[in-house]
């Protein structure tokens, strides 16, 4: 594309630090098959990888990589029969990749801003210690911003908002009024949250808006992606439970509640009233109807559309959602119907012959 | 979340009126059965109502809940027996409920405050009396805004862009040139209205570009979600008729018209040249394909997927979306098919060892 | 809806040419059938057309309008029998109307607004010549901006950012730290470039942040809808192949790789480290799962679900997606489920009596 020449690393915002394999596997409790002095700069994948780098097996579809892979070491659970690159053996490997990630690489830096001249804060609205608010945000009446958030441009925080200590909130974003976000909340580019639910009552064919006085209240360690909706409630609020993670444009209807520590694949949307228990993994557009009950520690895989209450550690697939055990064959046998079908008429008119056959006499 | 304590009341920006129960009747219309001094301050659902609160059963699924309810009353179209509850009796109640959201918490307010200084409005664009324009908007050459609107922050209208009267702009919706907004139209943060049609002539493994020369009209009082795209049309219009409402991340293509006073549920996509009738509801993440008419007063259940016409009053669901009475038996049967499968081989086999058995002399 | 009269042609942002249909088909290569002194104006579909406009066939279900157009003149592929209106006749009469929608109407006009002095442009950012750069945009620290560059309000270029030439970002959408994109390129509002990937590591029931270290490249000569989200690779980087088109709503997962000239209509998402071939078509609402490949001239229906790798030049469709040809049968299928289970245990029943039925003595 004609850019001139530079350093891709720095413009990539990667900040790299070296340590030896026997650093890193004393830093993540594990321990090294092979030498422990090798030098790791990097990570990357077993494909990718190259001198200097560690990639890591978390998944058996890739074990025929770790013998062919360029890595200069491999994070796994156990020695690989046939591999010769060295190993960081670690209990959870792709926990242990994450800590290795964090340390050679940490997480965005972010530009110490401080208070941007042109920014519009409210009198009335307070914001904490060490918070670096960019240009172009408005912060209105009465809102409260924690200690140490960082604030993008043009980000938008309603009257009265809550938002804790140590967010993050990304270009963009929208908060309505009255919503609460907890401490480390990070929310990503063009996200809104808090907007009215969806809520009309229809009345001679007209429908007509129901004021929405719930909020949305987002708990601590949150992280939601880009161009969600997140709608507040009509009476209740709605909840994102403590450590769950939003992938992008995922639709979350009014006074719907999600437990701790679920994780919303992008594009999944939630209708009103619903809750879901804690451990939930919701694969990419899912949809789920509204004022149904989902158990703790359920898995809805990729585009199930699921109708009925779930109790918990349930695994559904399809729409209709049903036991993904079942419906992986149930609904791979879609295809065979056109089959299926002339089976049965095949076999009607084989049964109609034999019972039309003159009986012997 | 270790927030100060604080009025939540105020700070989720609900500024409640106390009345008695027979005024309530009163306003909507209905008739008490109880004590019509009966003081309520506000609305809430069965499960979760108190002293001082209203409640209502629109759903006869909630109806045991209004046995056990601590609302100081419920809004219903008749008596539930068993239920100790005083009653407000309403002939639509979940009408008569949002009446009365509205007389106790009214619709959000909004904070005068004017023509924000911070804003940029074009010399040759004209916007009306009582409107509040807030910091880090742009309106571009030739925009009409009308009177009494509310623009928020890094709202973007672009050049010749019409807003009729009492409009609500939430923060960082963005109107592509040319486009006409009605009266009393609700836009909601992070929409986008008006980009190109995704229109492209393919040729020799190129795909050019067609300028989309056609605008997209909002009708009056219509509410459009969060993170919509509603493209403009490549030769006419697209149209998103009176009345209608739109959830969150709703995806209109151009050229389509949406009758008036439709519901669209979050996610819902609609391809380029569909016309939908009056009166439609479209449930979530439903996809409808382009170059289609679907009729008036009729109804697709979430997940959908339309591909043919659809006439007057038809009730559809599944992908693809057949008439819903016995899309409801298809689509559960889906989970029989392997038992289906092996059934069709039984007899099958059966039928054959009955052919093949020697025939007695 | 009450607006002052106008001409809607200039609020539009149309600025007509009128060219002769012997002119027209001089510049596309055709040849006329008819009179080439007729004056044309504009274009407009075979229903709406009226004196003045050319229309166009390029798909044969609207063959029986062209008998009944009030175009002055249609492009097709060749004369339509029993149609009297001037014919302009090209190869590719899709393409010839592109051409000539681009010769009457242009493409969007932009304001030639310089480098506004409401917008941030870090000390070590580079802009290049003849950009407009409107008000509240933010682009930071060693973003570079090539020649010819259209950016709007409230667009957000982050840190090290690299746009080439001639590109228009729309308003309010964001570019995160690093990310790299090509000429001509045009970003539609309120989308989200380079945010992280949806990477997190489980341990002990907590999901740990993994940094993302990729970024995204968006090549030449793309263009992207509004609302996408196209998330940056967590060690590869997510590409977005030269020409390739995405509609509206569009998820695009960290470390995918879109092939060249591919189309994504709206609403699809793609899970992370997929990677699809060239001139693939992707329908609208498509889901695609994570870590598989996609080959060359891929056709994949709107709200398929891919699960596994497609070979190139297949066609797919449903969820999960099977080839088209004997998809379309099987799914359309599903509503004979009820009468085929009814039916299957009508003969079940058949047979038995046939096996229970005492045998002639």
């Amino acid at each position: 594309m004609g850019f001139t020449a530079i350093n891709p690393m720095r413009f990539k915002g990667i900040y790299m630090k070296t340590k030896t394999l026997g650093e890193l596997a004393e830093y993540v409790g594990g321990r090294v098959v092979g030498d422990p002095k090798i030098a790791i700069k990097s990570a990357s994948t077993l494909g990718r990888a190259g001198e200097g780098d560690i990639s890591f097996l978390a998944n058996r579809k890739y074990e025929k990589q770790v013998r062919t892979t360029k890595a200069s070491a491999v994070i796994a659970g156990k020695e690989i029969a046939g591999a010769s690159v060295p190993f960081l053996i670690a209990e959870d490997p792709y926990y242990a990749f994450m800590q290795i990630m964090v340390l050679l690489h940490g997480h965005r830096k972010h530009k110490k801003v401080g208070i941007s001249s042109h920014t519009t804060i409210s009198d009335s609205a307070k914001v904490g210690a060490d918070c670096h608010i960019h240009d172009f945000v408005t912060i209105a009446d009465e809102a409260r911003v924690g200690d140490g958030c960082i604030i993008y441009p043009c980000v938008s925080i309603g009257r009265g908002v809550q938002v804790g200590n140590d967010c993050i909130i990304y270009p963009n974003a929208v908060i309505y009024n009255g919503c609460r976000i907890g401490n480390r909340v990070i929310i990503n580019a063009n996200t809104t949250i808090g907007e009215d639910g969806f809520g009309y009552a229809g009345h001679k064919g007209i429908h007509h808006k129901i004021p929405q006085i719930g909020i949305v209240i987002i708990e601590d360690d949150v992280e939601i992606g880009a161009c969600c909706g997140i709608e507040r409630g009509t009476l209740g609020d709605t909840i994102i439970g403590q450590g769950s993670k939003l992938g992008d444009l995922v639709a979350i209807g009014h006074g719907t509640k999600i437990g701790a520590h679920c994780l919303l694949v992008a594009q999944v949307g939630i209708a009103g009233s619903t809750t879901l228990g804690h451990h939930c993994v919701v694969g990419g557009q899912v949809g789920i109807v509204g004022h149904i009950n989902i158990g703790n520690n359920v898995m809805i895989a990729a585009q199930a559309g699921v109708i009925n209450n779930v109790p918990d550690g349930k695994v559904l697939l399809g729409a209709p959602a049903i036991d993904a055990e079942q419906g992986k064959r149930a609904y791979s046998m879609i295809q065979y119907l056109p089959e299926m079908r002339q089976n049965i008429r095949k076999v009607e008119k084989r049964v109609s012959a034999l019972l039309e056959k003159p009986e012997k006499s």
